[in-house]
């Protein structure tokens, strides 16, 4: 059960680098009353993704930061408690970016009912929500895969990473994982049927690499920078392609790496190869988000695309979760258990 | 009149950074004779242009590279002096890849006759030929400028940056040019109708971009990387196109710049403005050759396109051209005049 009083996560202070828990601050505030054509949503699951970090500093990216004393925004899946909405009854199960707190009152904005029958509702914060629809759009929008071609994605056992590697298969592609750790790429290998992975902790990470990609690579799903992009770098094909979805190995940075410079590799490998990149969040393909569905979906329902989850108990333990999240300490989407689950009775 | 002998200039040895004399020989051999199905041609007007400086290294970019003792490569205006081509005729003017030499046969393969009622035919290796092609195909494929945006050019009084500004200016867009002192910016804003141009030597060169970019950079043509790119980055807006064409800043350099290392913040400006970044070179819209020379053809004619040339005297002095061309010592197309020109009897 939730707690009765409304507990939430707001940020205390902008991180220095690293967030630290005491960055967050846990408040208890009333449980709020909906007003007219409004409803009243229980958290039940709340998703922890990387982007957040960047919404915690005080610079304006593709959306506003969270103000210093306001909640930390977050995807959530949640149970309608009280409601005066006509289209929303109570027990109806919501996905939305309800926030790191156990209520939140919503009009509708933003918010869409799952279907409880479908597959289980965290799924609605993770493969058939925001982290499947990125890794959907971005592939197939901006990497554009066809049969035969090479796709490297890092973080492969994450939310994002295991979906567009297990996609590109699906596409007829040869799929080079990255992860951090023997168990990690064994997991992305032998359960989402990757056809390598590699451990980018290894001393010969760029050899194992260019080991992998014999044919060189095609499509790179930038989500990592750093290392892995250095190391990809050299191994791109002739009018390969680079969606750029996030730079996690960067969010926590307070200085630019020393030198040397590398751009003028990076902008040698654009022009001879004829490199296309192109950064997108998920919302500039909301008008996919009916294909996605129907496609992730299917192939779910099919057995086609696996996924982990790993779960965090409780919404005190989030700032803690967010903090692994960005060293790569979870394995698998993280979800945070903030209160039950009716449709499990968990 | 050109020589009696065939003249050649050859890579001698491969540069170490900046090209000097020593890296080339001026041979004299024998004019060859056409064979079956060939023709001869005399070489009136040869192209120097920034790519050439990648042709001299030991690597392949995207064509090989020109073999140490092997003639120079290059665009070149010729006349037919000899054929046994039916397709051909003596006094027929050509347009081509003779390479740096006074004579070169041919049976006719990536060769096309240029109309020479329609413009002088030197822009046959300019505005109306490879320069003018990479700026018209590199803008409206990549660039997609929409009327009311931004462009950046840099080398804007060269043989791209010059027609990449002016068809932006046609399409609506307000054309932003750098180039080398304010000469140039006087004659690319005066004479071709940029907006403004700034002198990428200044102090203040970043802050003067920033002024004279008010609404932030749409669209930037990338052909020389460096402090221009640097500078521009930082005012790129949302869903921005840069449209990578060369580096000439980089075709000297041996060395990685030093620190810090800049690829993160292009990677952070990649994804958080949704950066659309892509490679190309002219081959890649061979098929836009027809709609190429019928547009910039006609607003040639019209007078709304303009060009200047650097005219060089002599093929012995294309090697001190082309290692001025890369300091930006030209100021407009380089062409060299190997021999007389029959349609001005110059």
């Amino acid at each position: 059960m939730a707690s009765k009083t409304n507990r939430q996560v707001l940020l205390a202070r902008r991180p220095d680098g690293e967030p630290v828990p005491a960055d967050f601050e846990l408040a208890h505030t009333p449980v709020p009353a909906p007003g007219e054509a409004e409803f009243l949503l229980r958290t039940i699951y709340l998703s922890l993704d990387p982007y957040m970090r960047g919404r915690m500093n005080d610079e304006r990216t593709y959306a506003d930061p969270v103000e210093i004393g306001g909640v930390m925004e977050g995807g959530t899946v949640s149970v309608v408690e009280a409601s005066n909405h006509t289209d929303y009854a109570i027990g109806d199960i919501v996905v939305g970016r309800g926030g790191w707190q156990d209520y939140v009152l919503s009009d509708g904005t933003g918010m869409r009912k799952v279907d409880t029958a479908k597959a289980p509702i965290s799924t609605a914060i993770g493969v058939l929500g925001m982290p499947g629809m990125t890794a959907y759009t971005g592939l197939l929008n901006i990497g554009q895969p066809k049969s035969g071609e090479t796709l490297v994605v890092a973080a492969a056992s994450g939310a994002v990473g295991a979906i567009v590697g297990q996609i590109a298969k699906l596409k007829g592609c040869r799929a080079v994982g990255v992860a951090g750790g023997p168990e990690k790429c064994r997991f992305v290998t032998e359960e989402l049927g990757f056809d390598a992975c590699l451990d980018h902790r290894a001393g010969d990470f760029e050899a194992e690499l260019a080991t992998a990609c014999p044919d060189g690579i095609d499509i790179y799903f930038e989500n990592v920078a750093g290392r892995v992009l250095e190391a990809v770098i050299p191994l791109l094909n002739f009018f390969s392609r680079m969606p750029v979805c996030g730079l996690i190995s960067l969010y926590n940075a307070t200085d630019l790496p020393p030198g040397p410079n590398q751009l003028p590799v990076l902008m040698r490998t654009v022009l001879t190869k004829r490199l296309s990149m192109r950064g997108f969040i998920v919302s500039d393909y909301a008008s996919q988000q009916g294909d996605f569905l129907r496609d992730v979906g299917q192939w779910l329902a099919e057995g086609q695309i696996k996924y982990r989850e790993h779960r965090i108990a409780g919404l005190e333990n989030a700032p803690a979760g967010l903090i692994g999240l960005l060293k790569g300490e979870n394995f698998g989407k993280v979800v945070v258990e903030v209160s039950d689950d009716p449709t499990t009775g968990s």
